[in-house]
């Protein structure tokens, strides 16, 4: 069963028979009917715009009937948690909520962030790997506590768009500032999409807030099959010299998990990470990218969003295609794998 | 016009169709045009899972339209009641809202519980009968104060086909402990089903925890013309010895409008009646079914809902099938007592 | 491209063509395939019951595909203003989210009321003109602070439908009590529809409650154009003798920016003008509308709202009718223009 967990689950050939078909499905703009009769279910524990948006326009553009649901909104708060006894604030579990939709529909698509409290339940993907053991149909991860592949496959084809051949240029995944922790399943899926890629890429954060050894040895080790590499740095403007892309994001500190108000001191610190277009005179044109959404004036200023060179809104159009294409391996459809 | 309010709306010929073509949409699981050009509007005053996916996808596999609403989430929130001044939350009564919506849609599915505060409302459906008399469409009942009844034909559905010929074999409605204090729709419902079905039924539940007598009444009625019986009893092991199946079920105690402390108190009292795999041994290799959400390791242990004779996933599958019965029923389709 | 802002969008020809087409609409009542392979996104920043059904059902009679979003409600909450540094609880700019959809859909429909706290933005429509300006795909207002042309379109036609010939009639908006302080959108394009319709327009409220020079001065300009009128009155009686068409709508007062306790004391010393069977006797046995959602016993008594000649269902569902023509226009699609 063709579950979209991470990654991982996409060998590179298929991987980038996906990425292929997002250019396809952008080109074309097509209506098909070749997965009428299927249902797509889609469950949001936490916000979202554009992945909703573009999973429901996913399913619809192939003729599937997508059905939302967010639990807690309209719907029961659902417990991720093996063995508890439920005398708290949910009242379903997973197992049956998940057990139950997969007989309705034909695959699902979970977003279930990272919690930022609990450590080891993030850092194994507990809550995503919850539904996908109780579905009885692929589920596709619509962003956990540690990945987002739609995410990645988008991204890495609005590159392949815009830049062209992206072997061997400079990719800098550059921290920002923000008011809140957030999750890093977009910095980790970022870093391994361009190693994919064969991008030389740079991590570029301050002390503190690099992102797990073991997602960088992984990209390393990725990076070097597709002659590409992955690196960190603390110094701004040594990172961004030369950079074809540049791509913002604001993540977590290492002691959010542990000392989470000792985190946000560090994370406010840091206020003057915030990208601006003098921060990008620094590099060789690059490309801004940001996987939305972002806060003018915090995470970047207003002007780099608002440059001709920014094409966060070409990268989030790329979440359609990219989806598109995901569906169309979940489910085994024709067209992929062949770009036509 | 064909309201769904309750069984009663359902003649038992109609009923055994409506289970008839359940069993037959199960098998066949198709995606039809028969409701093609037709619109279907869900409004839910509560939180739902099942109901929400599996209405909305029974209308998408017969070709209507769905459309769903939530009151004050996203919508205005109604008011229910007749006469009344509207200075308080609500910014819309039923009688326009309903009168609205169905001048938009082809059928309305309406969800609305219990109070669970004002008894004679509560006992009278008003709510529910409030959207009805406001409709110039059919309305389906998505769970109301008092019944359930595409739960109770799904219910019936699922006995019909994992059981087999359920006439005579024993049907245990088991009470069970909750944190909070549930309606009595499901309850109800569940019983008049089994009662239909020609069954052995036996409510097991503390003292003070008994159904309404009228319901119990017309139950006994009902039974008695299909060679069942309706009983009931305080004492679990005899209650469960020889069952074919076991459904259990929270609901509040009978003192839960005039004294809601008590309830509570007199509820939480009863904590040991959570079913068990132990409890499970004295049946005869029942089937266990619950209408779900289930908060597990409070209502019933975990270990009985991931036995092999559960059938509570089953039971939530059958309510898309139910349903498409039900909109066939509601708009004259064809399909519908000829199993074909 | 066609946005929708306000009437000023459309000109005569067009709008009659619109409202031509919205009673062809009511006739017909047909599902066709015409805007196929078309989305249409809708962003509600504001509760809503009939434009969210309404605008869906029009999307899915033209056979395009609907995706409906509720910032804050499932998704992110959305800054409107322009420049300011987002460290509040907008996690997204309008620029950002609406540049995104825009890229996924081929219309936007937007709602967003007037702030009431903040008379410039509310009085340039300063959040639905950020959308407008965001999107690269035509806009529908559902609601802006100053106009509400679906509504507008859909009155006109129910007036066109219910009264006959409109020219030289006399159209009452009526000022109604409210617990709240309502934005002017509705009373605005309610007094511009019967200006476009050649009534003889009254606007009845008392003083302090009028509606913005700049409105009224515009309304009496297209009145004269097409042979209508449009006064101000604070005497009920007099206002309302002769009426065709009472349009009952509570607003808020002129001091609500600069003074809200104030505004709030002096609408609740005009809780008399809740509009009453007796005061409609005053009328030439007129037709009384209202927008709705509508508080029953503050706004307008019970008696008025179920009396024969109140035609304010009538009024909901030419709000999809309308809608429908909308979006024929909007994309440019057969039919339109010829009523046919």
């Amino acid at each position: 069963m063709n579950h979209l967990t991470s990654w991982t689950d996409l060998p590179a050939a298929t991987w980038q028979a996906c990425l292929d078909r997002a250019l396809w499905h952008r080109q074309h703009r097509a209506w098909t009917q070749s997965a009428a009769g299927k249902a797509l279910g889609l469950v949001f524990f936490n916000p979202s715009l554009r992945t909703r948006a573009s999973m429901d326009l996913a399913a619809a553009h192939l003729g599937a009937h997508p059905v939302t649901l967010t639990p807690g909104s309209g719907t029961w708060g659902l417990e991720t948690r093996d063995g508890v006894t439920m005398d708290g604030d949910a009242a379903e579990h997973v197992k049956e909520a998940f057990g139950v939709l997969s007989r309705y529909v034909d695959a699902l698509g979970v977003r279930t962030f990272a919690t930022l409290s609990d450590y080891e339940a993030d850092h194994e993907d507990r809550a995503f790997r919850a539904a996908v053991a109780a579905s009885a149909v692929p589920v596709v991860n619509l962003e956990s506590a540690r990945w987002h592949p739609c995410q990645e496959l988008g991204d890495a084809a609005t590159i392949c768009d815009h830049v062209g051949d992206p072997r061997g240029k400079k990719f800098v995944l550059h921290w920002a500032p923000h008011p809140k922790p957030l999750p890093r399943a977009v910095p980790n899926s970022a870093v391994m999409m361009a190693a994919r890629l064969g991008m030389e890429v740079i991590v570029a954060r301050p002390d503190g807030f690099g992102l797990d050894a073991d997602v960088l040895a992984l990209a390393q080790k990725e990076a070097s099959k597709h002659g590409g590499s992955v690196t960190e740095s603390s110094h701004r403007p040594d990172a961004l010299s030369g950079a074809s892309v540049v791509y913002a994001k604001a993540w977590s500190g290492g002691t959010v998990y542990d000392a989470p108000e000792l985190e946000a001191r560090q994370r406010a610190s840091h206020a003057d990470w915030r990208l601006s277009n003098g921060d990008m005179t620094r590099t060789d044109r690059a490309a801004f990218m940001h996987c939305l959404p972002v806060r003018r004036g915090v995470v970047v200023d207003g002007d780099v969003l608002d440059h001709e060179r920014a094409i966060h809104l070409l990268q989030a159009e790329y979440r359609l295609h990219a989806q598109k294409a995901v569906l169309e391996w979940v489910w085994g459809l024709e067209g992929l794998g062949t770009g036509d």
